[in-house]
C-alpha cells in the first residue's frame, strides 16, 4: 500500500505544490463537463473538507469507470497535487492513475443516497450514518472534547481509574439496573423459600451494570487524592425522551481533601476548558453546525467562556419558582425534586442561561452527600444548561462515619452491602467531593444536537439497540 | 480549604525553600526521637516517595495527638520546606501546626497495617489496597499507559469510538458472553413453543454485554478511515488463572486502506510509545517494581524498544514445535490451535522474547479475517510476549462481499443479524485491517506483575466481585 496522505494534510499544507500523492476515500459527488473531463469530490473522514480531483478523459478507464463512480464509491486516486483555479478550494489534484476499490452495489437503493436525510432515518442506519457530514462533524468534535477532558485531568494530576462495570450495588436511587446473568433462563436455580438462588449465578450473587462509578472511586480518592473514571453508565429506564440512553458514557472526578466549592468551580474550568478547545481547533465542524443546526452556537459557547456561572441555593430556586406564576404540571413546594418543566423554565426563560443549584434537602438526594450544619439540607450541586437541564451533578461527601451511618439507616440501604464504603471513613477519613458529567449532554450542549441519539454511534434506549 | 501543594510538586522542585505550605496526606509512618520531636512520612498518591515532616514537642497538640498517629491517619499539616539534613531525601517539612483529619479506627486491626501483606490478602480489600506502595505503582503507571495511547492515537488522527457495550450479536466465537436483562426472574415470559420471550426485554430482544467493539468500530472505519475505541470488554469464561477477567479493558484499532503488514507495524510502534515514556516518564515507580517485583524489568523493557520483533508464519510456528520434542499435554499437528502451553513454550524458550504468529488457518479463527489467496489461511496475526502469551491479536478484514458471505455460511452465523456488517462491504468496501490489545495483559507485560487481578482495581472473575 502507498503511504496514506490525508485530505486533513492536504488543507493543513502538509504537502507542497506539484508533489504527486496518493488519496484514499469515498465519493461525495461526480460531475461531468462536457469539454471531457469529470471533478470528483472526495472525502476520507479526517476533516470537514472534501478535495477535488479532475480527471481527464485521457485517463484509461475513464469511460469503463470514473463515468460510472457515484456517491460512496471507494477510490484510490494519484495526482498532482495545484492550486485550484475555483474559488471553492485552496488546492486540488490533477489525477494521474484512479482505482475503484468498492462500487455501491445498486446506486439508486444507496442508503445513503446525496438527497438530504432526516435524522430519524439516519438513526435506523446507524452502520451508514457516519458516511454523512452531519455524522462526520459529530465524530471528530466527540474524539476532541473526549480527548481533551483527559487532557485537562492529565495535566492536573488526577489519576485515570477503570472502576468496574459489573457491580453487586443496588443503584443508590439513581434509577433501574440492568441485571448481568450467566443463568439459563429455561431453568433458573431456586431456594427453598422461592428466591432466586444467585450463588449458582456466574459471580455468586446478584449482579447488575453500574449506575456510576463513583463510590468506588471514592476509595481510590481516598489513598490518591486525585482521581476520575470515564467509562459507559447504564440505566434500565423506560424514558423515551431526547435526554436519555440506556447506555452512555460519564466522567466522574473525585478528589481527597476538597469542599463542595472546590468542585463547582473544578467543574466550571473543565467545560471551559472544552469549550475553547473546540473553538479553536474545530472550526470548519462547528461552521456546518452553526449552518444546519444551530444559529446561536458561538454565541452560546463564547458567553459561557465569558461568563460566571450563576450559583443558587435550592431554597431561592423554589421561591423563584412559586413568585412565577406558570402553569406547572407538577406543584412547586419546598422539598419536593425538580422536574424538567421546573429545569426548563429557570434555565430557558428566568435565568436564561446555566445555572448551579446547590444545597438540596436530604431527602431528595442520595445517602453519600455531606449533611450541612442545618441537619436539613446537603452539599449537592447540579449544573443545568438552557434545552438540556440537567448536565452535571457532584457534591461533598459524607466523611464522618456516624452521620453516615444513620444516613444509610434513614435510606433503607443493606450497611453490610456498604460496609467496605463505611471503612473509607472508619480508616484516615478525609473531606472529598467529586461530580458525574453526562458525556452526551455536555456535547449536545456544546453541539447544540438536541437529541443525545445523535451524539453516540449506536443508541441503546428502550426496545432499540441496532447493531 | 487551603490551596493544595501535592507531595509531588515538592519533590519536582516547584516550591521554595522557606516557603509555608499546607500538606494534605496520609501518615506512612512516625518515629519519635528521645530528644523531643517527631519524624512523619506523609504520602498523598500524588507521586512514589512520602516527604518526611518534623514535629517538634512544642506544637500544641504534640502530646495529645501527634503522638498517638498510626499509619494511615490523615493530616493536613502547614509548615516551612527546607532542605533536609538527612541523606535519605532532598527536602523536609519543619512543621508549623498539624491537624488530624481522620484517625484509624481500632489501629491494631487496620487492614492495611505497617507489615508486608501478600498479594492474595490485598485482594481480599480492593477499597483499601490502593494505600499500599505496590497498587499506588501500578495506579499511576496504568494512568500514564492510559494517557500514552490515547494521545499516540490523538497525535496520528485516530478518532475514538465509544461502540456499544451492550449487545444483540453473538460471540463471534470470542467466547461465552453475559446475558443483559431486566426481565422478572420469577416470571420469565414465554412463548407458545417454550422458548423465552425476549420480546418483552427491555431491548425487545435477547441482548449480552459485548466481548468486542471491532465490528461496529469497523463501520466507522468505512468512513473516517482512522479510529479506535478503548473500553471494557466482557467474558463469562469460567478460566481462573492469572490472566483472565471477566471484565477487562481493550484497546482496538481499526484502519481503513489498511493490509495486515499496515496494522502489525502500527500494533509494535504504540506498544514502543508508551514504553518508551513508562521508562522516561515513571522512574520512581518502575524502580520499585525492579526492587520487589521483577529484577529483569528494565533489560526487558529496554530490549522490547532496541529490537523489532520476530514475525513467523503459522506454519513455521508447528514446524518448531514439531521439532522440539516436546512433552505437550496436547499434540502438535497442522491445523491445531495453540494452547498455552505451546506459546510458553516458544516465547519463554525457543525464541526467549516477544514474536507475532501471522496466516492462521481460516478453522480456528473468525469468520471476518481476510482469506489469503491460498484460500486456506487468513491474514491475522496474534504478539505473544514471555509469560504471558497473547496480549494482542488482529487481521485485515473480509473487504470482499461475496467471500464474507460464504465465510458467515461455513461458520453458521445468522446472515441476517450480520447484514448491516455485510453493507459495509456492499457499499464502498475498502480493505482494512485492525487489531485489539488486551489492556491488563500489556500492563502485566510491562510492569511485570504477573497477575491481572492486581492491575485492575476492582477484579471480577468466576465467583469473585467484591465492591
Amino acid at each position: 500500500m502507498n503511504i496514506m496522505i490525508s485530505i486533513n494534510d492536504i488543507h493543513n499544507n502538509h504537502v507542497l505544490i506539484n508533489d504527486v500523492i496518493s488519496i484514499f476515500g469515498w465519493i461525495r459527488s461526480r460531475r461531468d463537463s462536457k469539454s471531457g473531463f469529470s471533478f470528483i469530490d472526495v472525502y476520507d473522514g479526517s476533516c470537514f473538507k472534501t478535495i477535488q480531483a479532475i480527471v481527464k478523459k485521457s485517463i484509461p478507464n475513464y469511460k469503463t469507470e470514473v463515468l460510472k463512480l457515484t456517491i460512496g464509491c471507494s477510490i484510490c486516486l494519484t495526482g498532482i497535487l495545484i492550486l485550484s483555479l475555483g474559488k471553492k478550494q485552496k488546492y486540488e489534484i490533477q489525477v494521474l492513475k484512479i482505482k475503484v476499490l468498492g462500487w455501491i452495489d445498486n446506486p439508486h437503493h444507496y442508503p445513503i443516497s446525496a438527497k438530504k436525510h432526516t435524522y430519524e432515518y439516519l438513526r435506523e442506519v446507524p452502520h451508514l450514518r457516519s458516511r454523512t457530514n452531519f455524522i462526520g462533524v459529530i465524530t471528530r468534535i466527540r474524539n476532541h472534547i473526549f480527548y481533551k477532558l483527559h487532557h485537562f485531568l492529565y495535566k492536573k494530576k488526577y489519576f485515570w481509574i477503570p472502576t468496574p462495570i459489573i457491580t453487586s450495588l443496588n443503584s443508590e436511587g439513581a434509577g433501574s439496573m440492568f441485571r448481568v446473568s450467566t443463568l439459563n433462563l429455561n431453568n433458573i436455580p431456586v431456594n427453598h423459600d422461592g428466591t432466586i438462588n444467585f450463588k449458582k449465578d456466574f459471580f455468586g450473587k446478584e449482579s447488575f451494570l453500574t449506575v456510576s462509578g463513583q463510590l468506588t472511586a471514592e476509595s481510590y480518592a481516598c489513598s490518591m487524592t486525585k482521581v476520575y473514571t470515564f467509562g459507559p453508565i447504564f440505566r434500565a429506564e423506560h424514558s423515551n425522551t431526547t435526554r436519555h440512553l440506556a447506555e452512555f458514557w460519564m466522567l466522574e472526578i473525585e478528589k481527597a481533601f476538597s469542599d463542595l466549592e472546590n468542585i463547582i468551580i473544578l467543574s466550571e474550568k473543565i467545560i471551559k476548558y472544552v469549550i475553547k478547545f473546540v473553538l479553536n481547533d474545530c472550526e470548519d465542524d462547528i461552521k456546518f453546525l452553526y449552518n444546519h443546526i444551530d444559529k446561536n452556537i458561538f454565541n452560546r459557547l463564547q458567553k459561557f467562556l465569558s461568563s460566571k456561572i450563576i450559583h443558587i441555593n435550592y431554597i431561592d430556586i423554589i421561591k423563584i419558582l412559586k413568585k412565577s406564576h406558570q402553569n406547572f404540571s407538577h406543584t412547586v413546594y419546598m422539598g419536593m425534586d425538580l422536574m424538567s418543566e421546573h429545569e426548563k423554565y429557570l434555565v430557558d426563560h428566568y435565568f436564561k442561561s446555566p445555572i448551579i443549584i446547590k444545597n438540596y434537602p436530604k431527602e431528595i438526594k442520595a445517602f453519600y452527600m455531606r449533611l450541612n450544619n442545618d441537619n436539613k439540607t446537603v452539599a449537592a450541586m447540579d449544573l443545568l444548561v438552557p434545552d438540556i437541564g440537567e448536565i452535571l451533578g457532584g457534591s461533598q461527601r459524607e466523611e464522618r462515619q456516624m452521620v453516615l451511618e444513620s444516613r444509610l439507616s434513614e435510606c433503607n440501604l443493606n450497611k453490610k452491602k456498604y460496609s467496605w464504603y463505611v471503612d473509607l471513613r472508619r480508616y484516615g477519613s478525609v473531606p472529598h467531593s467529586g461530580f458525574g458529567l453526562g458525556f452526551e449532554r455536555l456535547l449536545s450542549y456544546i453541539t447544540g444536537v438536541k437529541n443525545v441519539r445523535d451524539l453516540i454511534p449506536f443508541p441503546r434506549c428502550v426496545k432499540n439497540a441496532l447493531c
